[in-house]
């Protein structure tokens, strides 16, 4: 392990952190919420030291950075963006436990929107603001922020294990040859899409205010309501704004760097879109011809079904119904929709459409190979082969993926809630999606759960938006040998 | 596809399937249940025909059988000995609907043991006989039967592709070089075994009748019981030495053979064994002081958890207790030991352990090879090298595996029972245990499902006892070509 080389990283990271707590001062300096302001003002002291003393220790730090580096690296940083992140919660009183606080801003970072806040509107607007903010830093991930803005040059290796260790989906690919243009392509796209986002809210007429904190939560597929009863009581028009664009920062954004090339046949062609849409599509039918007779019309029974669908499977955690009270056919759906999760290189979590499409594949090519011992056939998406390597490596994902939920199951289980309430918990936490069922649904939250059972859902939020491997490797001796 | 052989194949299965049922005749006949008696007779006499048109139609059939034809012969013969072997309850009105019948003795053969009768004093003996020993029959596969009564000298290739298809386990191997000698050990132990399950229970002064039962429920693990409560109101004895023979039955029995020739250190080191045995007592240590308030004494607790332990984790399904009325953390250990399941070349169902320990080494491996990139690593178990294609095997195994349980709780949840009956349902039909949790605990039963239901728990009973592949293989256009 390179110590010092991990230190630099994780100041670089942290002064970042620093830099982006700079609005939510300013916000609450000019809301006139003076208590707020002087939170963030000791947070941003705080962190800017932390940094400044690692950046002191671990200066002359020599280069080696392998895949292990950028594993444990992209790990520890998370973790200790979370430590630091979560002191205006602290220090403002809005979240006086400790423990408390850091499930938020995980939940936040992590884009899961999980919440132990149980009423919003006694909360200062500019500890909401940051609690928004954390998921739309999150959603693209800080190291994309990094790679842009920092210029060229770097090692290209070096950025590459970094962005591995960090991107969501089984095959990270490059959009261009230039690491850095990749990130600054993914950023830029990124930000468009966020202000279109903005701009559709604003001509609904949303306060803007609420307009943009609801924009982070789409834009990241985090899920942190502004109101207690998260989207419900907007305007149909913006609850269908929300819908589209959960749908939209679902997409591999590779998608829409095609789109900007004109290369619309690889993008309707592409295979873990088709599939994506596909699914989105069978599910809001079968939901709204389910729950038709809850709502006693199509338009809302489509309303509610499509803004269930994308939100979960965006794995977002925005809602405008209880579905909790819906049939058990349709929450059967959201459930599968929960582990399915968004596509690849997009800002939603879950196993992503991707690798769904990958063990797919590996199924059938294995039941051909039980009929026809003596073929062998190559997997192909989008006409690429794909290497065994990623099939190996994604065939021990879903292993672990699994390990970890019935794991976490079971630790919950000890707090005596339904073992539902513990294994949607276990699911709608580690695929970053936010409520799950019974006692963790839409219109309850997670402060109920014990103190050691938040420490494991903060676990699977990090390990959900990590992929697991960053995280799962920091219990390993062998990552921390020199 | 040899559509002739395939016949034989049948006409074969069905022979047995005839030539077991006459115990049933005679037991009903000198009980004085006339009824039954004739029920008996006449299931025979049309099993008799269907065998014989079968075995006329499909004569001089070529050689010429390769896996896909193992597959398919043992998918199809699992099926019409079920359609066939469910008339007794027909005829006798002892399940008058089809379906329920069918769906019944699905449960005996696969040794599951979900039951839709919800009163069984009124079902005559013949009946109940007839129904516990399906699970006997199940157990150990009437293909090992078949192989250990036909004379040798037919082609190995043939029988290994057969076996392959019917029996347990990641990794089909023979126990002696011969594969008849193989089924002819494993079928000796099974009666050795069942015998001395058989002489305990009527040394704790059991009924003959009911002791009788109660072995081909445990050494099939299956499950059926005789009374309605299950094993609850028999004495402490009759439940240990039950407790202690379903585990024996869920341990591989290359083991016991391994113990007759003396080999004794290979048997203490086999992996699967220490994987099973740990997890059986952790298990029952960790239940046993989770109950311990509700039985307020710690003979009982452990003599109660130990029951139920070994009942779920070897997917037998017997109750001493409504273990649904335990805590969460006792249900959700109990719900992993479902999915664990008990151990290949056992006759118990599940995953099995040999599964679980393939898969953690293949993610174990892949951590590592994400930490050091360059080291090749081959996977051992039992110090001997595990072929890649038998992970590559596994690990499709395993997604459809859990494909399957998310699709049928999700054609289940039609029904309208709650989220956690459904799902613990797929997964007690799907692993062959019997009883689920809470509207299909072990205090209830699954009559309730509709009949569409019963069908998708049928395909799940079929598709986990025959291990997937054989019943899926009949769904692709590509087995059935010529």
């Amino acid at each position: 392990m390179n110590y010092k080389m991990m230190g630099r990283f994780n100041a670089l990271f942290l002064g970042v952190e620093a830099l982006f707590m700079i609005p939510a001062f300013i916000i609450s300096f000019s809301l006139g919420e003076l208590e707020s302001a002087k939170t963030f003002l000791i947070s941003i002291g705080i962190i800017m030291l932390i940094s400044g003393i690692l950046a002191v220790v671990s200066k002359n730090a020599k280069k080696g950075f392998y895949a292990k580096e950028g594993l444990v690296c992209v790990g520890t940083s998370w973790i200790f963006m979370s430590i630091f992140g979560c002191l205006p919660f602290v220090l403002s009183g809005a979240i006086p436990n400790y423990i408390d606080a850091l499930f938020e801003i995980v939940s936040g970072f992590t884009t899961t929107g999980a919440s132990i806040i149980s009423d919003l509107d006694p909360v200062p607007k500019g500890i909401i603001y940051w609690r928004s903010f954390s998921h739309w830093l999150g959603g693209m991930g800080v190291l994309v922020f990094l790679l842009a803005i920092i210029p060229g040059g770097q090692s290209e290796g070096y950025t590459m294990h970094l962005l591995r260790a960090e991107s969501p989906g089984p095959d990270v690919g490059k959009l261009v040859p230039k690491m850095r243009q990749t990130a600054i392509v993914l950023y830029v796209s990124y930000i468009v899409l966020s202000l279109l986002n903005l701009g559709f809210l604003l001509i609904g007429k949303m306060d803007f205010f609420e307009a943009v904190c609801t924009m982070f939560g789409t834009a990241g597929t985090g899920g942190f309501g502004i109101k207690n009863d998260s989207l419900a009581s907007y305007s149909p028009y913006i609850q269908n704004v929300t819908t589209v664009f959960m749908l939209l920062f679902g997409v591999n954004f590779s998608c829409y760097y095609l789109l900007i090339l004109r290369q619309f046949k690889s993008v309707f062609k592409d295979e873990e879109l088709r599939l994506y849409v596909g699914t989105v599509v069978a599910s809001i039918l079968l939901i709204s011809i389910n729950v038709f007779s809850l709502f006693g019309n199509a338009a809302d029974s489509i309303r509610h079904s499509a803004f269930q669908v994308a939100s979960v499977i965006t794995t977002t955690g925005y809602s405008t119904v209880d579905f909790n009270e819906w049939h058990s056919f349709s929450k059967a759906i959201l459930m599968i929709l929960m582990v399915f999760g968004a596509c690849a290189g997009s800002t939603g979590g879950g196993l992503k459409c991707a690798r769904v499409l990958l063990l797919a594949k590996n199924l059938i090519r294995n039941v051909g190979q039980i009929l026809r011992p003596q073929k062998v056939k190559v997997i192909k998406v989008n006409g690429k082969s794909v290497d065994e390597k990623v099939l190996v490596n994604t065939n021990a994902y879903f292993f672990v993926y699994i390990a970890i939920i019935a794991l976490s199951t079971l630790l919950l289980s000890l707090d005596g809630f339904s073992m539902m309430t513990n294994f949607s918990a276990s699911i709608a936490c580690f695929n970053n999606i936010g409520p799950g069922f019974e006692a963790v649904g839409p219109v309850s939250n997670f402060s109920e759960y014990s103190a050691f059972s938040k420490i494991v859902l903060i676990f699977d939020m990090l390990a959900g938006r990590l992929e697991i491997f960053p995280v799962l490797v920091l219990f390993s001796p062998k990552a921390w040998r020199r």
